[in-house]
């Protein structure tokens, strides 16, 4: 029997993972052990490949299978191999639209950006970092064109992310959880109380917090046979093939929680990696559907399972023959507290579970406003402030805290934002879906059990890759589409008990 | 002005550098941090990178460009760019002369080979080994016919790891060498003297030495800015690229010799890869020249500096104070004696300084009448065991500690062995040289001063590559064609003094 075109399909995008794995590793060494002097080669050999990678998909003869498949409705049916073809089609036709020159202008702008970005910030100097913003706008207004969209712009942009999602889906439900949770946020503050945060900030070793860390990843089922923990200076979850996935984290001796919390994040990362299916590495239905739904695996363990007072109730006695100094005299409920402290900040990526989303909805009503012409990128600053000041009660004292604090945009990365909160959303809406499923998560957290909860995420999560859309998968594991409820309600109770504020 | 067919080559070699560095850093990464379920996906991942590059080098386009040189006599001049062309002539007649079926014979014969190897060395059973290193055997020949010789087969093996040496030079050398080695060696165990090794095997924590062995490391130049100190189980001297050069190493908490000599060792191998010219990184000329001229540098720098009175007269102290308990008591000599016990052993890697050379004589000798066809590979054991107990005064007690010991000739590394002495022959011709034109270096070392001999061989042997081959190398750089004498001068000299046996 000869080869078919899927078969051979399958074949090409399985070397080309061969390629992608080694690319994956090149990263995860640049960013754990390269030795300083290497950096300028280790940016050769990414490039290079890169152009390899990207010379193999954007093969004609990719696209002349795929028409193959389709001639044969390969596509149609519903299948893996189905979903393999339509994914593969999407993937391709987004590569192959993109005229060169526009690909080349994007890379350009973005590695000069974010030099101006840099310094911008260094300097707290938003205009000098203005006409390259201006510039990035301009080219992505370009690229959604080329792209194509049905109602916005915007949606074309989302989609490199959030395969299926819409501004106006978008626009809508964060519309709503920011007309709950501002008043929530507000509440908190009005409530006076101060969690005992002092407790986190003691003598904590490095080498402890490791093996403590370790011992939780490996009880919420991350598989070190497969997987393994370095350190970083901006924890991620990376790794170098289908057995091979890398949690990272950065410790600080003086205190537990914020490596803690990476490594949670990571290892929820690392969980829906390790759960793909192996067998299908390379194709689509092998692969992370979205940022939103990978977001909603790494929250979820580290949000509504990692500071949750069930938890504690479990790893607060390991913790304390781990830390015994550290943690002497402590009560439980006190730490409970201090890892769920709340409070209006300025820095995004410092924020807790309760104010972060009103961060998030800052930076997605900028940038629609940016790419529709709505917002002059020089209107900006005083945007983001007035922003900030509404629905956090605070403003930044200067752009390089505000504005300019992070590196998204310089980079090109506009509609990624709100895959932050799709994230958040996401996991509260599975987690609800889990608990019905799976009777009282707390009881099973409170005994050590954390293995029910990961194997149901595997089966109606993690295995199914790209099979469907985003928001299909989510409406299959939920039965419901998107909502902030199961958020505002998960939010509500939490900062209810803790802070008397709902 | 158009591209020249040298501009060609040369851009094409530093692009085919991007793919073997990186194939460099998979290496390196499966033997320091791969989980353990991920090594089938990168075995595919490094026979994926291995095609690739093996087609860019037997690339026919390289042939024509190579031949546009030479109808220009671009080869002929005393340059740099006529000795890439030179070099790349011969890397290209190599690889192109062996006929792919021969290749692929020997890959496979290779792969079972080791694998019988491995259960054979378990079992103690060479008669289950024994027919695959009769194929081996054949297909070396062939692979011997292929690529051409003057005046033996094994001329043509031993060019692969030694290009310009020849059998009957070795033959003559080792000779002269086993002749007076052997009394040496007997006269050493007729002393009937035992060094205090005992001061060697107490507490020695795993972090102190990795400490100290990167102090050392530092202090005889090796560049941590562009490179690294890693745990494996077989040390070795890897990296990734000009700016990032790897040293691996095993601890032992109980002992503290062998970290640190392996440290030393691949610091020697490491400064040699930092000081070849990185501006010529993936040209011949960017490339060290033999694995014999390798070896020179990690054993110039493991034995004849690392294990001398003088290297040890600076270093004592800060030892004592790295390692208090340890060292407490212990005089200088003693420690001294116990660093260079010299006693026939069984094992290879294991051997020490003076016995070592007698190891590698056995297994040259064997493997040219293994290749001749005047011993049978029946016969290979019996013929080991008669060697052993004549050169060393040793019989093995089974195979698996004999001729089974190691795995090179399953691998088809036949004309390997000899580069091992090769490099303690160079290494002490050239630390000869170097005594000549820097002065007093026992002075020097016992101030601390290690940087007159870094910077010699740099100038002398590291920046120069591939430029000259090596005999001519190493004599440009000692004025003298390659001897036994310096190295046994040198054995006599130390061994005289500790086991009054000269």
């Amino acid at each position: 029997m000869s080869e078919s075109a899927y078969d051979k399909l399958v074949a090409h995008a399985r070397e080309t993972a061969l390629l992608t794995s080694t690319q994956d590793l090149l990263f995860w060494d640049e960013e754990t052990y390269l030795p300083p002097a290497a950096g300028d080669y280790r940016a050769e050999q990414v490039a290079y490949l890169a152009k390899l990678v990207h010379a193999r998909r954007t093969d004609p003869q990719v696209g002349e299978w795929l028409g193959e498949c389709e001639a044969d409705g390969l596509d149609k049916a519903d299948s893996v191999e189905a979903a393999d073809v339509r994914e593969m089609r999407r993937d391709f036709n987004k590569r192959t639209k993109l005229p060169p020159k526009l690909v080349e202008e994007l890379s350009r702008t973005a590695s000069l950006a974010q030099k101006a970005w840099r310094d911008a910030r260094q300097a707290d100097d938003f205009a000098s970092f203005q006409p390259h913003l201006e510039k990035m706008i301009g080219l992505k207004r370009q690229e959604a064109e080329a792209l194509g969209y049905d109602e916005s712009p915007y949606d074309a942009l989302l989609n490199d992310y959030e395969p299926g999602e819409t501004v106006a889906n978008l626009t809508k439900v964060l519309g709503a959880l920011r007309a709950e949770l501002a008043p929530l946020v507000e509440a908190i503050v009005a409530s006076g109380k101060q969690p005992p945060v002092r407790v986190l900030e003691r003598d904590y070793k490095i080498a402890a917090q490791r093996t403590f860390g370790k011992r939780v990843a490996e009880a919420i089922g991350f598989d070190f046979n497969s997987g393994r923990l370095d350190v970083t200076a901006h924890p991620f979850c990376g790794g170098a093939g289908p057995q091979d996935v890398r949690l990272t984290t950065r410790y600080d001796a003086q205190e537990f929680s914020s490596a803690f919390y990476s490594i949670l994040h990571e290892a929820g990362h690392g969980l829906y990696e390790q759960g793909l299916p192996a067998d299908r590495y390379g194709l689509p239905t092998g692969e992370a559907v979205s940022l939103g739904i990978h977001e909603s695996q790494s929250r979820m363990w580290e949000n509504l399972v990692g500071r949750s007072h069930a938890f504690w109730k479990h790893w607060f006695g390991p913790l304390g023959e781990q830390f015994p100094a550290a943690i002497k005299g402590v009560e439980l409920d006190d730490f409970y507290f201090a890892i769920n402290e709340a409070r209006p900040s300025l820095i995004r990526v410092e924020a807790d579970e309760a104010t972060y989303n009103l961060h998030i909805i800052v930076r997605f009503e900028l940038e629609q406003a940016l790419l529709a012409g709505d917002l002059p990128v020089a209107d900006l600053p005083a945007a983001w402030n007035e922003k900030y000041q509404q629905y956090l009660g605070i403003t930044p004292p200067n752009d390089a805290d505000g504005v300019l604090q992070d590196v998204h945009w310089s980079c090109g990365l506009i509609g990624y934002f709100p895959t932050y909160t799709l994230g958040n959303l996401y996991a509260s809406q599975m987690f609800d879906a889990a608990h019905d499923a799976l009777g009282d998560l707390d009881e099973q957290f409170a005994q050590g059990e954390f293995q029910p909860l990961r194997d149901w995420l595997r089966t109606h999560v993690h295995q199914h890759g790209r099979r469907y859309g985003a928001p299909q998968l989510a409406e299959r594991v939920t039965g419901k589409p998107l909502s902030h409820e199961p958020l505002m309600a998960h939010l509500r109770a939490k900062y209810g008990s803790l802070y008397g504020a709902a």
